[in-house]
């Protein structure tokens, strides 16, 4: 079977940090006999400079024929007065809901070699490793009536939060598999005591963990108080599952506190394709840096470690996967730096390509 | 002019630690003149199994026409099986509608004594003192449609997400108002790269700035990066104005960092009544914490601190505020420590109503 790969490195940091990534699947084409097709396109505001808007019809195609999407990142101040429709983000946003990603896997996973970046207190994140699975393709980013409307002389704002059943359905059992493969624990957050679609999500994350994962430990808990746990005491914590705005914020304080912002990946989830292989975007959780972009500076390894997340979870490589990530965690041991991971007492840091170097050398 | 007061002890630990605000009141009547004439009545699942209902009409009747609500505290295990309508959080979030209380005040400050229990560096945490302006009477709390409604032959849960122009102006200008007294810093946070609701948000916020706040200084923030800006860096903050969610997420997520959980009021303020003073709520952040309910354990200091508020916002009495918070910091100070407060090294924790006497000695 055919490997196919469509590169959207995007804006600001995204083709620096890409370009990284595409020595690493070079490697493992030339040394691992893992060949990957690799397509390369536009998104963001460089698809924006090219068509004028932020993700063509082609690229979109072009995105649900391959195995894996691999994106850097979206956005830069140069497109902040666009119209909302022609922003950067909404080829983000189109991509996840056209290839219908509805489960977003987001790993806080703290490294050891950089815990003293956290602003925790270091027993409270060392070896911390939560897994945030956040539903992506509905909820209050995509519910309709939205917009801004004119009621009785003034402007409103409108947004909807909407969950079917089966939309709940899917992205629990997405949750519940995960945690068989990890500490056998989900932990549910919504709003039911404010909110009747948390009231429907908490049901029906109750009644798919009832009648398919009884052997799964299953928990329930507000979102705001899923905040404060977050930030007490993470490590109680295996498998996180929510919805997207939830999602969002809980898994960006997640990775926050993990120190490791520049190091975390991700990966967004579909049902299976023809091939068996499910429809997958994946990216780094970081944004394009607008204010670093071009020098060579950039971290590329959470972009790395979303390739690595790709080879477990679209090609069935997990064993290669864990070799990538090894390699990773051994230049970190060994010291090698890039600036956004240099405490203020010392050395100088290595730069983009270096950091890519000291990967491949390492594998 | 009188002072009336209304006062709300609701469920769980509600009672015990109302019990020595009482007493607080009391001081104040007796050694500083400051009388109140105070009421007590039902609220949440205390109401509930009086009344069949979390508030009832006479006792709604009555929060509105008294100068201040004090609430303890709603919910708990009992009622989790009861109707949505039913709960206790109902009674609550009807106070907040009917009395139209808009301005959720939410201080997130580090007491200097506590700071060794966040679970965040205390340089990251010391002397933090930050205040969050979350709106309360409308968003995705209120909004309609709502409800739990079949589509197609399944069910779908509803919430809509609605804001007027009005309603982030008057919730802008209390945030701006507040910032004048304080660091004179506005941050803005909502989601106006996803939501429209949210750019609506940020223009009025900027309008408002523009036109009557132009000596504050504002910025916005995704409310994604604020909440991970808050676990970074919390002291580049002074205010923080956002909507009725993201206000409840990230209200939550500043008040645990600072380790200070047990200790943080709040306040809830709505438009000028006859007599000039707003309506009024206030009320402690922590719940009602079933599982030590009865067992005189609690710690009473933000249901305290909540009533110095109170004196502050709704009376004009900020000189007594000061007293009773000064109060407060020396007991801290001087190593007075209800269950909540102690390290696992040691002494011996005091009674709710043992904080309630060393407030009173130190007053
Ligand atoms: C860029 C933005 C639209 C996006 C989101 O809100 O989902 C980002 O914050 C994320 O979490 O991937
Ligand atoms: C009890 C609940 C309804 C409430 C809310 O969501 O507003 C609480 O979390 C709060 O922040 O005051």
């Amino acid at each position: 079977m055919n490997n196919t790969l469509l590169i959207l490195p995007g804006d600001g940091i995204g083709p620096e940090v890409m370009a990284e990534v595409t020595r690493i699947i070079d490697w493992f084409g030339d040394k691992r006999g893992l060949k990957f097709d690799v397509t390369e396109d536009l998104v963001g505001g460089a698809a924006y400079d090219a068509h004028g808007k932020p993700l063509s019809d082609a690229t979109m195609a072009k995105a649900q024929e391959v195995d894996a999407v691999l994106l850097g990142a979206v956005g830069g101040p140069k497109y902040d007065t666009l119209d909302f429709s022609l922003k950067p983000e909404r080829g983000l946003l189109r991509l996840r809901k056209e290839m219908d990603l509805f489960a977003n896997l987001r790993p806080a996973q703290c490294f050891d070699a950089l815990a003293d970046f956290s602003s925790l207190k270091r027993d409270v994140v060392s070896g911390l490793d939560i897994m945030i699975v956040r539903e992506l393709t509905s909820g209050i980013y995509f519910g309709e009536p939205r917009g801004i409307v004119e009621e009785g002389g003034q402007r409103v704002g409108l947004n909807t939060q909407r969950y079917t059943e089966a939309e709940i359905d899917r992205v629990a059992r997405s949750a519940f598999e995960l945690a068989r493969k990890r500490g056998n624990k989900v932990c549910s957050m919504e709003k039911a005591n404010v909110m009747e679609s948390g009231i429907l999500w908490r049901e029906v994350v109750q009644k798919v963990h009832d009648e398919s994962y009884p052997d799964v430990e299953l928990s329930h808990m507000y979102a705001d108080a899923g905040g404060m746990q977050l930030c007490r005491w993470p490590k109680q914590f295996d498998v996180i599952v929510t919805d997207n705005l939830f999602g969002d914020l809980l898994s960006d304080v997640a990775a926050m506190l993990t120190g490791s912002l520049g190091m975390l990946p991700s990966a967004s989830l579909g049902a299976p394709m023809e091939n068996g292989r499910p429809k997958a975007m994946y990216e780094p959780v970081h944004g394009s840096a607008p204010d670093i972009a071009g020098q060579g500076k950039a971290n590329p390894i959470a972009c790395i470690l979303s390739f690595a997340m790709a080879l477990r979870y679209s090609f069935d490589q997990g064993a290669e996967a864990t070799r990538l990530e090894k390699a990773v965690e051994q230049v970190l041991a060994d010291g090698v730096r890039t600036a956004d991971l240099m405490q203020s007492d010392g050395g100088s840091p290595v730069s983009t390509a270096q950091m890519g170097d000291a990967i491949l050398a390492a594998l």
